[in-house]
């Protein structure tokens, strides 16, 4: 079979093993591995993929799909480029821990569960470094993309944007690029709020190189994000399948400037495909930098935004796509479940606790306690501090209050 | 009764005396005073207000109507207001012969019937001054309005919208301030085709005056209009009501920079109300000159509009709000009545022919020429030039194509 599959490794220990393996071998994004993952879990779909040889049940359907959709269905050759990439798991394993990178994948409680939008083209697993919890700081999120070659108006907007809503406790989600992506995580920074880079190579990898700098600062502040493993190199094809993830993790995208034909204008399409509110920054209408910007706007796709304010009154909006049970505006306490509700009581007005000590204080344990924090930062009830947890002034009053009665 | 009112001038000689006669006494646009008009005709109209006694029915109308909206009537003060205002219109007729300025009236030829969409507003008359018939120029023209104290790229962008709009052969209607308006007239000169500044003035006044120089070449390629007799002076309330014949006379306003409450926002207003096409030119965030535009744009009100082809795909377009019948797009040949296609026959392709050379070709008189002629020009058969009018290119191909066969 030529594959350089050991039978020592042919069953590995457990999913998430099975999932590192199957980011090297699968292109991130690729559809069908997703389809193959959810069929029979990644232990089985790697095993397939190793023996080359799929579920017949799945391959039936798979061909079916190609063909109702007028491909020409090309499994086996996918089978076989997969299998040539197997490597072995622990050696990325081991590598991220010494590079201080940790793996997640779906149904850790780290994982965005956002991500589940992107349906087959979902992440395979993602690879962090960084202080904050990314699950946390994309629960109130905006993507600031744009330009590389940006003007001073760009940067200067991007930045403004960036702090401001990072200074009203959201995060800034971009790309890390020259240009727009680096002012929107500098002003973010700049707000307190932790920013999420989101590379196209390993999040031990500094592209670009002069960027080392910012990339630390935001370790310590914010999240490096990658689905490619700590070594990888970024490649054209994967700035672009890297776009959906940027789109995917925040509740909407905010293109600030944009060349008709771009990269930016690229993520504003993964961003409108998945129901997220689309924003676009106008500028003066002499410069190509702003054509892609005037083009969305034109076209009804982005909503012109002009000020944080507004991009906050669209994303923080009732009603928005995503999932609004999770994400809907402040709720009635009495909404609440038991075990929630016994957790906000724990949360402090001011200053923060850790969830630790918010478990012990509500009597339930950490597990319980980080899951409905992350709900309750969904509902608008809490938000994410330095120290930990406090609640919002607005849950303060309305939470509080109906308590008080 | 205490009016200056001679028995002399008590009986004007036609409507025309007697409209120069009423823009005196009635503010511009008053709708009380444009429904006395239409109710009892400009002659009777002036009687009544004279002897300060109108048609019982009509005072009934009136009131039923105030009482209706809410408001009091004040129909005697109004009639008091406009008795005391009586001055000689033969002395206004005078003075503007004079000054070389021309009065038209609803029903004349020059008369641009697109005014009839103001109802109760429409003008009593205008004042006219200048080489350009305003009928013909408005055919097929584009208000374009902004700030008075406009940025550099403000006065770009309108002196560019206006020249290339001009060359296209679209008339650019103004209201001769500073700023956005010099810039888009003078960008509309450079272009070629007529220009039209709307005063809030006499038509020999110049406001600002630092546009003698600017005006006097409107005069001679375009034409300056007024509600106001000659010799009038501008006052603030005057801007405003003169807003509404510059929406009014074109198919669509283009806001190119204006504050958040600004006069450009009023024309803007009349635009959208009546169902012209609103535009606005986008600009950087980071300047209150482009918040109006943005205002507009965000809400909904106005298309965002960033070049002239997209300013003329929307004011060219198939089923303009505005009567299409008589502005839509070219039309087959076939359509056209017998007088009609024979003074089109009669239309040079080349260089240009006055209308009394193309009514003796066409063998029609020269009103019914002027009539097919200003019929064809909307229809986008033909189009004016300095020489008098020549066949449109676009005609050229289709109409005379359909005659070859």
């Amino acid at each position: 079979m030529g594959t350089p599959l050991g039978s020592g490794t042919r069953t590995p220990e457990d999913d998430r093993t099975a999932r590192v393996a199957l980011m090297r071998m699968a292109e991130a994004g690729d559809p069908v591995m997703g389809r193959l993952i959810a069929w029979c879990g990644p232990q089985q779909a790697l095993e397939q993929v190793s023996r080359e040889s799929l579920d017949p049940d799945f391959a039936t359907k798979e061909n079916e799909l190609a063909e109702r959709s007028g491909r020409r269905s090309d499994l086996a050759r996918l089978v076989t480029a997969w299998a040539a990439r197997y490597g072995d798991p622990e050696a990325d394993l081991a590598l991220g821990r010494e590079r201080g990178a940790r793996l997640i994948v779906p149904g850790d409680s780290e994982w965005p569960t956002q991500l589940d939008d992107l349906g087959d083209a979902r992440p395979f697993g993602l690879w962090l470094d960084g202080q904050a919890n990314l699950r946390f700081a994309c629960l109130r999120s905006v993507s600031i993309v744009g330009a590389r070659a940006a003007t001073p108006y760009g940067v200067q907007v991007a930045a403004q944007l960036g702090s401001e809503l990072s200074i009203r406790g959201w995060t800034v989600v971009s790309g890390g690029a020259y240009g727009i992506d680096a002012a929107a995580h500098r002003g973010a920074l700049a707000g307190g709020s932790p920013t999420v880079v989101t590379l196209a190579c390993g999040v031990d990898e500094c592209y670009p190189r002069a960027h080392e700098d910012l990339f630390r600062v935001v370790r310590s502040q914010g999240v490096v994000v990658s689905e490619w493993p700590p070594g990888a190199h970024p490649t054209r094809p994967r700035f672009l399948v890297r776009n959906r993830v940027i789109a995917a993790l925040s509740r909407g995208t905010i293109v600030v400037q944009a060349a008709v034909r771009s990269g930016a204008l690229n993520t504003a399409t993964h961003a409108a495909g998945l129901n997220r509110h689309l924003m676009a920054v106008p500028g003066p209408i002499t410069a190509v930098t702003s054509e892609g910007c005037h083009m969305l706007i034109r076209s009804g796709k982005a909503v012109c935004v002009t000020s944080h304010e507004e991009v906050i009154d669209l994303v923080g909006s009732i009603g928005a796509d995503l999932a609004p049970e999770r994400r809907g505006p402040v709720r009635p306490r009495d909404e609440l479940n038991d075990e929630t509700r016994r957790v906000l009581e724990a949360v402090p007005a001011r200053g923060g606790a850790g969830p630790a000590v918010i478990a012990v204080a509500a009597g339930v344990d950490l597990t319980t306690a980080i899951g409905c924090l992350g709900g309750l930062a969904a509902a608008g009830f809490v938000e994410p501090v330095t120290r930990g947890w406090r609640l919002r002034r607005q849950a303060d009053l309305q939470g509080r209050g109906d308590h008080a009665r």
